[in-house]
This record gives structure tokens, C-alpha cells and sequence, in this order.
């Protein structure tokens, strides 16, 4: 199978990173198959630059969806993912929607480790949005302000252990969710030197749209995420504006 | 005071028959300036369209609220409010919020009457999202489909009567907000006709708007609602860019 | 228009107290006509003389409603309001209701500042009891008692202004709520010096009835919140019996 | 032990019936001592009625306390209930959170019947407020209006029959709640005729403060249901001015 | 009345120490008649000795529930409690749901001490779903692992007095379960030193199904707690084996 | 890879029935392998033979569980399914939070078809124990008892339709779970005749332990998920006494 794997920032060395990840993750049968946001912030840090990553995604699924059996949509907080699943007959997932599911089918009491209290904030959202925040009982953000996200995960490799540790020890977190793209692999990594299973979102979305790409299901003909009637547009990108207005 | 308008669908019908509700329902002393989204939907019917209108609305900001004292952002279903409400100094209000506030403050049971199945979950996803669910006893739409979104007010008032009624006397709701800008006004014609408060988000954001800007609270300088620090940003609209890079 | 500003407990000082207040955030059309009770407790600090007080609220409204065009409950736990909305035509709002509604305008997590722990527990419940907890992330008290409630906006300014920042600091609250009208004012004059918006329940509640009066919703003729069928009574005023026995 | 059984309402009659029902359903060493409000309404059917009688409760215990070994508040809604709980040393409890919590631990499921659909929307409130709405299913009221409350056990018997089997059939309660003092007594006599239990909040605000009476619990000396501090009082009875002012 | 006290751990000596709870809190006319798990674990510490647990509850039921006319479940986190509620036709209560009813009935905060954090995070789920833990404000446990359980409540009494001190001071529980077979009675001695009621769920359940006896309410004929279809069986003792082929 | 596959119920041919939708549903490297109950009921349907069930699985998993990479336990309801996730290394999963979680992934709005009103109501249960009934707007049974369970696939796949149909309809799901063993594999085949996805618990489990095989997460050592301490047991199956005992 070819999982379409979307990053919505404009940054490629962030969808390099990300996808590394998620091709450690993968079953050999799946390829990944990046892109990066062709509009959009450096990264995505506060729900302004969230809501223009929604766009990117959903103009980026106009242009590269098809051929693809799944999509991944690489950011944390989901931007765009439920539209995404309106708009494709293919299962799309989002990274920390993810985590979330998977955090709870391994215990009952999660945390979320994150790079920034402003990220805090917006993934608890997330989570609230998702209806997945039952369990949710900590969120926990960096002491110090991050330099450069390119090089998170081995810069910050130290303090996010901290953070995990603590939110085993204080906030009897049975699980925990390493969150934000510029960590992608750190969970995989710190995973020996903490008590429970570390959590990234990536890893799980990608064995995930292969569990529901494996189940086969038919997409819906009625409902709110069946394919929308087409209607005129503007100011679109081409491929975008073809698909709202009915004509792929 | 000067209260910048926003709808963000593409169609300027639309925003002038929301802006003459907008003008009834305003205080003298409240200018309202409406503007109209410069790409996205011929209107916002689903949840992909809400994310085109999200950006659409930042985008208008952006260019636009610099002058003004407040912002209505009218999109039943708040298309990108709580980016906006980060992103600027001056007063935010999305019209489903302005609606579900005051419905609250006039009752314990509220509905709300829309024109299609699709808008009905997205309004209560939305009524979620804001965590003013709670109260919420039914959400109702017009058993037949909208032809023409710009007649809306005039052709489906008998329709919507018929689901206001239906939804005090089978839902026993004591307040019911119309929801839609197609719809706009029919709240306050319809009044006389239903025996409990018929609400219209329009106005209900005009007045709260005037609320906010009144009491002068300062902006935040902390937290996940002060401005964010700027960034790099690649293929935005001029004004956008200028915001998300800090040049504003 | 103009503002009947009750005042549920037997204490003019904090009437004129708060009063002043009230007519500082007023529009200059809103003239703010204030009572206070004539039974009842010397402040109300627990549910005993919050259920003194609600009996209270219904009696000045029986007595002086009649020629204003909203009313403002001016007790934080708003005793009474509920069914003070059940009594009249005009619109009645609470003050710490309508702190709630701003609270939640401008921010995701809001705190409450109030004086005492047994405060704090009520106005908890009564966030709840409005269906608006959703978002309150702390509940803090002064760690000394309050001497003499007439002076506590002067004499607790600095315990209130640590416990704001500590809202910010460790609760990351992006809204703060200063409780109890022994308060008033205080936020207007601690602004300056918290980085979150300080939100003072009686200002709000001054122009959200502002915003509901200009709303001009007709009453409910429907409902629990229609006026009730007139029933016999025993032992009321002569203004509440008339009003209970439909002769007004 | 005695149980002051308290009716604040101002009708004799329904207080004679209410008591008949306490008195069928306490053990043997539990005696009844009913006492009826001394102000308020004919009976209590609205938010307003509602605020008036927990003054009266409060006022009641005052007077009548002393003496008695726990406290049952025989109105439906349980006006002043938690107010009551703060003032006393001794048990209290009321109708409806007795049946709520009995409600819940026979069954998964329960429903209310009550007389008219504004007690209904009053009673709905009341579960949420105490935290017992988890496993409400539905509240019914009767179809015609209620004519003469003394006379409602014998008119309304089909009626609420008719509901009662309803909201086995139709809601699928596995438990069943006839709520208002006027009812009291239909609960036992209905049951035969109903497949599921139907519970009477009077029978089990007796039998539950016979619990409570037995197991002994000292009153807290810490904490929102300690006794309060004393402070002075005006315009109240003898009574309850004492209690307010430290004076019993 | 004789009630059934079921300890579904396979140890006599916990069996004993909590009936002599049983009978210092029952009414003189309860009997109390301690029945011990005859498969299992020695004591119950994690879901799987409480899954071993419920069938053991099941069992005992089956075996000796004839002839009683309550029964008591006297294991904290109620293992197997609903299916007893729908195996008899008498009343069944656990002692955790019985000490969150009476919590509930005495305060608005409550908090549970217990042994260790495993036991904390299931008692916690159990709250949780017997949809009581609204009010639960925390869950303590001891520092220490404890060594020896059938000496628990001499040896660990001054740990229990410490975090029922704690819940007070640092949660403001204005009630405090502890909870735990091994400590009962604790509650009982050291209620004089904590300035909150103490709640033991061994003396709740015994005086609730004291009043649940009381009520003489019938069993349920229909929905999920009437006594259930029989079914062929295999592998169970006799006497579950006659209940489930209805051979009793 | 090798998944225990776990019936706790008696009957071989439900075994046999769940186990081929299982291979339907699985990848081709994922072998598995059924295992059924040795001791219980002929199939479960109410909580008591979901008790004995619970034990079963441990019994089963303590028996089998070696050389296995995963474990569905393969009972709608989930009985055991925690104490199961504490008890092994390896992955385990319910059939219906397989299909709970599945389901929120495709939609917003998912509803819950099944065989009988009893077991409606405990399916409903477990999707709140699980968390994960937000989102779950209906749970229906069909209008007439089962006869045969081990033919219901074919007798009853016309109610079923009819069912998913008016869950589509009537209720606006937008995701349909078929829940119960003896309906195993209808999702797959009524799916063509349904408009929104329908979705089988079997199929979810089977591809979602293998999705958690793939991420290869280290088991907890620490939080109520990690192995327990070993303590003396007695009466239980020569495994399951080695497993409790730590000498496994």
C-alpha cells in the first residue's frame, strides 16, 4: 500500500524527519509517501498557524491523494483531519487523533509530553475535540524555549526524558504521548529508560491507516463525511478548486 | 466604534444580506464594515469549507482589522475564531458562539433550526468545541433541500417556522437560534410567531461585540491567546505573511 | 435604559461599593439604580445566606423591577438568578454568570480569585450549576482571613494581585476572575499588572444586560421560564404576595 | 430516633399527606415530626416558589431542629437541601436526591415522573445539580393539567400509571421515580401494576436518614459544610436571626 | 434481617476482621452472616483478583444468598456487584458504591485513602462507573508498601490518619473515604481526629441495605436487572450451575 | 505473527463462527488461533455470565497465551478485557473497543446494532467503562427475540439490515457497529446494502492488535499495567494459580 504522509508546514527538513519516523514504523508493505505544505508557517505553534496548516492539508489531498491507499496527516493538534476524511473515500488519520487511541487501548490514564506551553494548550484541545480526553491527566511542556526545531529530538532528548519521567512519577501516567513533529523518533528512543510505553503519534498513524486500510470499509454515501456536493469557488488552488467544485 | 464584519464565504449577496441584520440589530453607535472572503466556497456547507474559511478569515484580518474596534466573524459554525481571537488586540466574536452564550443566558434548554443534515452535526461539533453544549436539547434542519442559499430567508421561512415550533413543543426548548447567514433576519420576523425567544447569531455577536469593546479589557500578554512570536512563512497573501513574520 | 442593581445582602456600604463600580463599566445611556436587601446577612459567604438571599432578590424584584429594562444580580454564586429570570420580562443576569460568559469570550482556561475557601467551593458549584465549568482550570483564596469585608478591595489588593499571577503562573489561567462584591473594582485597578485579562463580574454584567436589552427578545410565553400560574401565598411582602397571587 | 420531616410549603394538607407516606414507610423507631412552612406558596411548582421555600426550610430547622435526630426536606427539588446540610449537626437529606440515589443503586436506567412539565424541567435541573443525572433516561410529566394538588394521589393515578409503564416501555427505565409531594404514596401503590421498582423520594429520604442517623458521623468542624462563622443579621425570624448571629 | 456479608477474597481472617466492622456499625435487628471466597486471591489488589472475584461473588451467592434478605459485597471496587444486582431479588450493595452514596450525601467533595497506588487507580474506575465520581476531588495512598494485610489497620493507622489529614488540607475533601478491606474499622478510630466525616464502606453498605430492605421494593420483572433467562452451563459449581439453568 | 483468539463463552461453533470472520478480516502473516471458554455459559448475554466470562479469559490466557504475539478477546461487551491487559506482555484488545475506537475514527456519530435489549444496555455500559461513548447516539436491538444464537448471522441478517438502516436514518449515525459473536461477519456482508460504514468488532480487534504488534511497544513496569506481585491463591485452574502465584 502507498500512505499518502502530509506535513503541513513548509518546512521539508521537518518532513524528512517526520517521514524517517514513520518508515521506521511501517510495515514493509507500505510505503510512505511524503509532501510538504506549499503555503504555510516554518512550523506550527499556536491555532493561527494551525488553521492555515488545515488549508495546506486539504489542498495538498487535491493534488496527491490519488494513487494513494491511506492518509497521514503529520502534525500535531490534526489540523484539517476531519475535513480530510470528508473529503477522500481513502482512511485518513491524524498524528496525535493517533496517539490518542493508542494511548488508550494500553491504559487508562495518559499524558501528553509537548515542546511548548503554547502547544500544551492547543493538543489538550485536540484531545477534548477528539472526544479521546477521557484518561488525558497530564500535559507537560519543556522548562526552556526551543532554539531550533530542526534539531529537537536530539537537542531536547534530555529534558523530554525528564518530562516523561515526571509524568510517570507525579502524574501516575500509565502511558505517554511524546508530541510535536520535531520529536518524531524520540519516543522510539527514550523508550528503554522509561517504565511504560512512550507513545508517538506517527509510528501509530501509520500502523493504524493500515489497520483500517486492511478493514476495507466502504466509504459513506450518506452523512456528514460523505464526498459533499460540489459548488463554485474562488481563489483556490487549481487542483483544490477542481475538487470543490465537483470536477475530479 | 468600528466593527469589521468578516463573512468568509466568497459570495457578496451573502455578506450584504448578513451585514442588514448585522445594521438592525447594531447600536447607533456601532459601524459595521463588512467584507467578503477573497478566496474559499460560494458558501460554507461542510466541515472542508469551514477550513477554506478559516483561513479566509485570517486572511481578511490580516488585511482589514487594523481602524477597527471589534471583529464578528459570520459563519455559523466560528470558521477560525479562536485563531482570530489569538491574533488580534481588539474583541473577537464568531456568531454560533454569540448564539449559544445567549441562549444560555435566557434559558436552560436550547435548539437550534438550520437548513441542511450536514450543518446540524457541524453546529453541534461546534457547540462542543466551545464547551456550550451542555443545554443543547435538539438541533433541527428543513426537511427539504435549500436551492438557492440567497433566497434562503425569503423561500424557507414557513419551513423554519415549522421546526421552531416543533422545537419547543417536541424538544420543549425555551430559547431556539436559527443558525445559517443565508438565514439571517428570520429570527427576528419570525419572533412575534414562536412563544419562546427565536435568537440570530448576527445579532447576538453585533451586541456582544459592542459588550466586549466596552468593557476594555486589555489583550493578553500571556498564555495561548497573547500574539505569537513571528515566523518564518512562504506563500501567503501580503498582509498575512506580514503578520505571521511579526511586520505588522 | 435603565439597570435595576440589586444587591442581596442587608449592606448599603457594599451596595454603594459596588454601585460605583457598575457605573464606572456602564454605557452612559445605562443609569444604574441600586438596592439592597432588606433581610438577610450582613454579606453572604456561604449557601445558609445565599439561600436567604435568593428570597431576598425576588422580594426587591417584586418591589422595583417595574420601570427598568434589566436587572443585574449582584452577588457572586448569583443566588436567586434563575428564578429571578422566571419572575420578569426584562432580562436578569448574575454577576458571576456573566463573568463566566466573558471568561470564556476571551480565553480557554479561566481562574476565579475569591476571599475565602468556602467561597471558592460555592462559586465552583455555581459554575457548574450554570452549565459554564467548562474551562475553569483553578478556584484560589486569600490565605488570611478577611477582616472587614467594606474594606477588602483596599486592604487585600496585594493577596489578590499574588493569587492573580499565581493563576497565571502555575494554573495557566488566560482569564482571571476577581469574586465577590467586597472585590469590585479590583480588577479595573490590577490590571495593569497581570499579563491575562482580570474580568470583574459586575462589569460584565452591566453590559451584557446592555447587550440583551438591545437584543429586545421578546419573553417567553412558553417554558419554565414564562411567568407562572398565580397560586395563593402566606406570610410574603406585600410586592412578592401580589406577585405570587398574579395581582400585579 | 426523630425525624423532623419537613414541608416547606404552606398547605397543612399536603404536609398531612406527605407524613402519612413518611410514617407508612419508617421503621418503627423512627418517629415523624412534620412541621409546615410558615410563609411561601400554595405549593412549590417553579424556580421561584422553589427559592422561597429553601428560605423557608432553612427557617423551619431553625425553630424546630432541636430535638430531633436527622431532617428529611419533603419538597421535590429539595429546596435548601445543601444550604441545610451546612447549618445543622445532624442528618439531612431531601426527597429527591433520596430517590436519585436509591434510583441508582437498583438499577443502570431511571426515569422521573412528575406532574407538569415545568416541574419536570425543575427536577431535571435538581439531579444535575446534585450529580446523580448520570443514568437519568427520562422525565415525564402527565399530559393534562393538575387540577386540585390535595386530591392528585387519587385523580392522577391512571395518568401516572400510564407514565410509569411508558418509560419502562418506551425510555427502557429499569427504575422508576414519582416525584412531587402531592404524589407521595402512589410509588407503593402503583408498584404492583409496573414491572420495575418505582421509587418514592419520601420513603427513601426516611429510610436513608435512619442510615445515616446509624452510622453516627460526626458533623465536619473543617470544610464548606462546617457550621459558619456568626455575623449579624436583619429583618429575619427570632429563629433563624439567632442562628445567623451565633446566638443558639 | 440477616444479611448476607460476602468477602470474595479466600482469606478467613480478612473475612473476620471486616464482619466485626459489620456488626459495630449494623442496626441490633441485622444479622450479619460473613461468608469467604472459596477460589481466589489471597487478597484483592488489581483487576484480575477482582475478575477472579466477582465469579467468586456469584459463587457464594449462589450457594448461600437463600434465606438472607440483603447482602453486603464487601470487597472495595465492588467486584461483581451489577450481575448480583440481577442475579436476586433482594437488595445487593458493594461497599464502595455505598460509601460514595454516602459521601455524596454528606459533602460536595470527597476523597478516597487507600493502600497503594494500584489499588488508588481502581478504585478510581470504579467511581468512575458506578457514575459517582463526581465530587471524588482525589485519591490518596499510603508511602509505603504494606507488609502484612491482616495487620493493616493496627500497623498502618498512623499513615491513614496523615492522608486523611492531607485530603483535607490539600484537596479540601470535605469527606473522606478510606477504603480497603484490611483498614476497616479505621475510619471509626480515627474519626475524632480528623475535622471531616470519616467513611467507612463496610458500615455504609450495612446501614443502606438496612434501608433498602426497609423500602420493600419488588424486584424488577423486566430490563437488564430482572433475573435473567436460563441458559445450559458448563464447568461452574453445582449451585451456580443450578442458578444459571435455572434450576433453582 | 500468532494472535490468541479468545472466545469466553462454552460454545465451540461461536468459536468457530467468530474465528472465520477473523481470518477474513486478518493479514495474511497473522495466524489465528481460537481458543473457547471451559467453563461458563452457553453464550453471554447479561453481566453475571460476562462475570464467570472474565474469569474464563484469564483462565484461557494463563492457559494458552505463551508463543502468542497478541490477544483479541473476542466477546462484544469485553469481559476480562483489563484484567487481561494487566495480566500479559503482549497486546491484548476487546472486540468492542476495537470497534468503538474504529468507529470514532471514521465518524462523529457511530451507533451500536444488537441482538437483544439486555445486551443494549450492557454494550452501552462497556462504551462508557472503555471511554468511548462520546459519539454514541443509539444502541438498538431487534423488534423480536433470538431463537438459535448459532444460526443468527443467517436468520437474522434482515433485521439487522433493517436495524443498521434506521440507525442511518432515524438516528444520523454515520458509523454502524454489529455487535454480538453470534452476528460475526454480517457487517462484511450487509455492508453493500448500508450507506455508512459497518463496522464488525472481530475485524477490528484482529487488525488492531496487529497495528499494536507492529509498534512493538515495551510493556509497562510500572502503574497499574504492569505484571502484578505474585500472592498465595487457592481453587483456581493449575495456570491460572501458577500465573497468580508468579511462578509462571
Amino acid at each position: 500500500m502507498r500512505t499518502l504522509f502530509v506535513n503541513p508546514n513548509i518546512t521539508p527538513e521537518i518532513t524528512a524527519h517526520m517521514a524517517a519516523e514513520a518508515r521506521r514504523a511501517a510495515s514493509p508493505h507500505n510505503e510512505i509517501v511524503p509532501v510538504t505544505g506549499s503555503f504555510g508557517a516554518l512550523y506550527i505553534a499556536n491555532r493561527i498557524e494551525a488553521a492555515l496548516a488545515a488549508h495546506a492539508v486539504l489542498d495538498l489531498l487535491a493534488e496527491h491523494a490519488q494513487g494513494h491507499d491511506a492518509v497521514v496527516v503529520s502534525a500535531f493538534g490534526d489540523p484539517g483531519v476531519w475535513a480530510a476524511k470528508e473529503m477522500l473515500d481513502i482512511p485518513v488519520i491524524g498524528v496525535s487523533e493517533a496517539a490518542f487511541h493508542v494511548a488508550r487501548m494500553l491504559g487508562r490514564r495518559y499524558a501528553i509530553v509537548c515542546m511548548t506551553p503554547r502547544l500544551r494548550t492547543w493538543y489538550v484541545e485536540c484531545a477534548h475535540e477528539h472526544g479521546l480526553a477521557d484518561g488525558l491527566v497530564a500535559a507537560r511542556y519543556l522548562p526552556t524555549p526551543v532554539d531550533d526545531v530542526t534539531r529537537a529530538a536530539q537537542d531536547l532528548s534530555d529534558a523530554v526524558l525528564d518530562q516523561c519521567r515526571a509524568a510517570v512519577e507525579e502524574d501516575e501516567a500509565e502511558v505517554v504521548i511524546i508530541g510535536g513533529g520535531p520529536l518524531a523518533g524520540l519516543a522510539h528512543r527514550l523508550a528503554p529508560h522509561v517504565s511504560v510505553p512512550l507513545v508517538d503519534g506517527i509510528a501509530c498513524a501509520v500502523r493504524l491507516v493500515e489497520a483500517l486500510a486492511g478493514l476495507g470499509l466502504a466509504a459513506p454515501r450518506s452523512g456528514s463525511f460523505a464526498r459533499p456536493e460540489p459548488k463554485p469557488s474562488k481563489g483556490l488552488s487549481p487542483h483544490l478548486a477542481a475538487f470543490i467544485e465537483g470536477k475530479t
